[in-house]
């Protein structure tokens, strides 16, 4: 059986503002020295799994150019361009919809597109074993990640028995608090809900049609017009239709025969400005400084230079970023409040800088 | 008998960098929200004192074309532009030599161009009693100024009994350590050496043939040359030539004959970064902001933006000064250390940002 890849990049970014933007988000940003972006590091370690025509895009409309800049071995057609958000569910039925129309039935491996993987071998045996499991029936498989700390921003998957290479899911839990992550985390029976799934179409199709019927009907008819010159007419008709839905409350929660492979593969969502110090090689006095900085006595210092000299005295848990337009000074202890200054500017209708 | 003022303006105030450059130090830039630049202060605030044409001040003579531009009202030739910097000593020389040649005797207010004055009034009785002790023999007067903490970055000057509006100076003591400035505050008997001086043309041209006679000769010979076709020629001879000293040094702690009056009048040195919160408003949180500049949850920041936004979120006790080409983040318990940049600027040759 096939095996595709549908890359999410449909998402904003927001919290690696100001260098991720509207018209920029994240996932086309290279947060690391080498330069590549993350959608492109998404799809290089893809490379001994998924054959290049194999692999899908999904993004906002306003996005495709940026993929076809940055992803210019994809067949165009395989970017798939949505023309509103409307969170992980109605995403990837629209993805399953085209894949059956090019294929009877394949596996189909769904994976954000900003995420970033330390040891890419291990990534891929564990996706491998994901798609033997996968294959075998019914069952929907989601890759989790062994906890190292009482983290309260993702949410947990809570695993039962083994089963061959895999582990049967009794429920996912959202984003706990403190206390409740302390007692996953010591429980043993709790992995990071990691947002990488991996399934048949055939799979997925028939858990849409029983807990989502109306994403799963339109998704068909969107299914139905790829490649016909109506497609662009149903697929803004449909989709904008479709209500706002994840998939992991619109089915992971909902279906049975689910499993999950404990993934520790050196894993980062890189949710915010505190992962580029995790990501990046620091000095001595755990700085990371990119561009033209000097550092006089700080310690403990992310420093993302633009154009500018960037001259840091003293400083101490704090992350500079410094663009063209704006320039974001924010302590480590407040890298969510990024999303509170972008509210802001939109407030104020200055949407120019977000 | 005439009051002259002197305003020394060849600093380049580099703790106030970046935004005082090599190109524009401190004095002439205005770092209060009014717009008036350092320098429009002082002239500004000596008008109830002085007439305008008897306003001199002693510059590089890089910045003769920065006073003409802020300082319209002054006559050129009152400019005196110093072909290198040789400190205090050598400065002061120079203008009293000038003005003995337009004025037989006159008083000379000595005064730095980069302090703030915070009660006008005060001050301006202030040297109005300085100028009658100044008058009534060879005395040098110095204004002194009540210390409120035990400030170590200043010289200080120790007081005996008093003599009319004045008290006798005992000596001029260079900056203490931390527990001797404790000393100080607590002996009542310290003031801190604000730079400021009044006294006589002849009584510190006869101080100068004593103690400095190599400076006084030398000043001579600029003075007679002064307003001739060989002016330019033998200011650069001779005031190169000039050792670098300081009037504290060269003069102050070795004569006789000085007094002090203590001054109580809002004065600030405006000695670093850390000005700028006591000489503006701030908000609740202890921020000073100037610019385009949104916080969230920042307290104790200063920030003087440019011309891009300046986000900071959750800073603490910390300064951000952004210009076009450089950005400074700096501990408030650093702003000495903006000295170390410019070393290291200088180091690397890069002296288009010093």
């Amino acid at each position: 059986m096939k095996t595709t890849a549908v890359i999410m990049a449909g998402g904003r970014g927001e919290r690696f503002w100001p260098k991720s933007r509207n018209s920029c988000p994240k996932q086309f940003l290279s947060l690391t020295s080498d330069g590549e972006t993350m959608i492109q590091k998404t799809v290089k370690r893809l490379m001994p799994l998924v054959d290049i025509e194999d692999v899908y895009v999904v993004t906002n409309a306003a996005y495709k150019d940026l993929v076809l800049d940055q992803l210019n071995d994809i067949p165009e057609e395989n970017i798939l361009a949505e023309p509103c958000a409307r969170n992980t569910a109605p995403c990837i039925a629209f993805a399953a919809a085209v894949i059956s129309r090019k294929y009877d039935d394949a596996t189909m491996l769904v994976l954000p597109s900003d995420h970033l993987i330390g040891y890419e071998d291990i990534y891929v045996n564990t996706l491998k074993k994901a798609i033997g499991v996968a294959q075998e029936g019914k069952n929907l498989v989601t890759i989790g990640i062994t906890p190292t700390y009482p983290e309260t921003g993702y949410g947990y998957i809570n695993f039962g028995q083994e089963s061959g290479a895999a582990y049967e899911v009794k429920r996912f839990v959202e984003k706990p608090d403190l206390p409740t992550a302390k007692e996953y985390l010591s429980s043993g029976k709790y992995l990071w809900n990691s947002g990488m799934f991996v399934w048949k179409v055939s799979s997925v199709m028939a858990d849409l049609r029983e807990f989502m019927p109306d994403i799963y009907e339109g998704a068909l008819r969107i299914g139905e017009a790829f490649g016909t010159p109506g497609f662009t007419e149903t697929l803004v008709k449909e989709f904008t239709a479709f209500r706002s839905e994840s998939i992991d409350f619109g089915i992971m929660e909902k279906a049975s025969d689910i499993f999950t492979i404990p993934g520790s593969f050196g894993w980062d969502d890189v949710g915010s400005w505190l992962a580029v110090e995790r990501i990046n090689e620091t000095d001595d006095d755990k700085n990371y400084t990119e561009g033209d900085v000097i550092t006089v006595d700080s310690k403990r210092t992310t420093i993302c230079g633009g154009k500018r000299l960037v001259a840091a005295i003293g400083t101490r848990d704090i992350i500079i970023v410094d663009t063209d337009d704006v320039l974001l000074v924010c302590s480590k202890n407040n890298t969510q409040d990024v999303k509170k200054v972008i509210a802001k500017l939109k407030e104020e209708g200055r949407s120019e800088l977000v």
